[in-house]
């Protein structure tokens, strides 16, 4: 049964050690022979990606080039940046993947823009780290010339920026993946959680802030009525009592257990805990859809329909 | 009358003197005051643009900032960035300005490809200056890590690495430009050219070279079934005995009249005389259409229909 699916990417569905080009395209290329077996399904799909490896480092490349003449950009710029990026490389990978299963079928990423709301009092609490390590000294040297910038101390491994993480509330965008739905085409949105923007005159303006991409997944599957959330992440399912003894996968749950779940503290912060959060969020706005978490290498299996497949949460 | 047009955008219309992305954001704001004019209009429109500052800051930026571990990124990724970083810009600034003149239209930026031919021979032959500029013992080591570069020695100011430019053959994510046109939306497509890829396999693979953003969008509007190609810049009007005392700006000419002005050596290379052909070259393979030249300060006049407004270039 062909169904309205958006496919969130962790940072493992990229990243590669070297960080080079050539290794990044040839680790989406194997992440793209797995997402075409939704497309073989007759499944409808939307893709969506993190980006926190590609802009740390573009952050690091800006440090260490930027001068009077050629300033760093600001972090929703390169954000934008990081779009273009990881949407070149996913649509040209899933082009060639298609044309090896001889399907035709057009790809395009969509630079996107995600409204956060300006009261959102996430906003005004920092804390998401980026960017490089400084030492106080050099830390302070970016302060003074960035009064508007937090900087925390990590760890004893030295000082670095954190940026607030505001929840999205609208693409701006989410027309044209829509659009893109109905002609058989599939829609790269939303990379990297988005660009944060907040209502500024009668338009929008940036913002310096990261939205998770989980929460925008999540956002964007219920803008264009998606059947289904699946986010693909390093394990095969989200677990209780991870790393314990009595480790639990979970399969299928609903909401309210989940909230039981999250109430006992079962889920990391900053991992597993926003991909349950962003799922819960998904099937309460649509009853009718479930979310599923689970691994890259599942998807096949998840597509044949095997039964226990990965923690599907459902209303 | 509405008309379907494809407008192309010089660096003049982003570029400014501290190269801030907010400075670069006013500037692109100013722009689309102008190009919202073709909106209210009833014309459809995609708009494409030029990233030659954008990218060679980014170049000069990652030169600085490259490591082991954070490689610098190939030209056909970096070309990518500035789709996302100038796309953005543009596409919040259009939303703003829409809004501005009480228009609801969906706007998005599609990161783009542009097929060109392995065996075209421009490909051989590198010819555009990009990036920094590096002494001769910098050049030498640049070259030792990088064997396939090409340096020239450019005029006294030192060593710059070369690039191919060839010719587009075809945008493939056109046929989205198509659908967002039917549905009323706003494209920016093509920035910078576009990617250039070459077929690799099934698929397509990333050159290091840099399309001339006047040919592809000749070939877009071609692609898109365009009425118009406008090509916007820092003059009115195309002209012949340029900058002498018989200077003459040129109005209505046919692709004969132009070819004999260039036969005579009238446009200067690099400058007028791509926007020239590339203005040949849609009329030729689309003789119902026009290909306008002229500034950003005349598109008023040429929406208000303005006799005399530009050169305008018919089969």
């Amino acid at each position: 049964m062909a169904k309205r699916i958006v496919v969130a990417l962790g940072g493992n569905a990229i990243v590669t050690k070297t960080g080079t080009a050539e290794s990044q395209e040839e680790s989406i290329k194997k992440t793209m022979e797995s997402l075409v077996e939704f497309i073989k399904a007759g499944d409808e799909m939307v893709i969506t990606h993190g980006n926190g490896p590609q802009v740390g480092n573009l952050l690091l490349q800006q440090a260490a080039g930027s001068t009077e003449k050629n300033p760093a950009m600001p972090l929703d710029t390169d954000g934008a940046m990081t779009q273009g990026e990881i949407g070149y490389w996913m649509e040209n990978a899933l082009d060639e993947v298609l044309a090896e299963n001889g399907i035709e079928k057009t790809v395009a990423t969509i630079v996107s823009q995600n409204e956060v709301s300006a009261d959102d009092p996430r906003l005004k609490n920092p804390s998401k780290p980026i960017g490089p390590f400084y030492s106080k000294e050099e830390a302070d040297a970016v302060k003074a010339a960035h009064p508007e910038f937090t900087f925390i101390e990590d760890a004893g491994r030295g000082y670095r920026r954190v940026v607030p993480s505001p929840k999205p509330i609208r693409m701006l965008e989410a027309p044209i993946v829509d659009a893109m739905l109905e002609k058989g085409m599939v829609p790269i949105a939303a990379g990297g959680g988005g660009v944060p923007v907040v209502k500024h005159g009668k338009g929008y303006k940036g913002v310096e802030a990261v939205i998770d991409k989980d929460f925008s997944a999540a956002k964007l599957a219920e803008s264009v009525n998606a059947d289904e959330l699946i986010i693909l992440t390093a394990v095969d399912n989200a677990c209780i009592n991870f790393n314990k003894p009595d480790q639990k996968a979970l399969g299928e749950v609903t909401v309210d257990e989940m909230q039981r779940y999250i109430d006992e503290g079962q889920f990391a912060k900053g991992s597993m805990l926003p991909k349950v959060q962003a799922c819960m969020s998904f099937v309460e706005n649509r009853p009718e859809g479930r979310a599923i978490i689970t691994s890259l290498d599942r998807v096949a299996d998840l597509v044949a329909g095997k039964p226990g497949v990965g923690t599907i949460i459902t209303k």
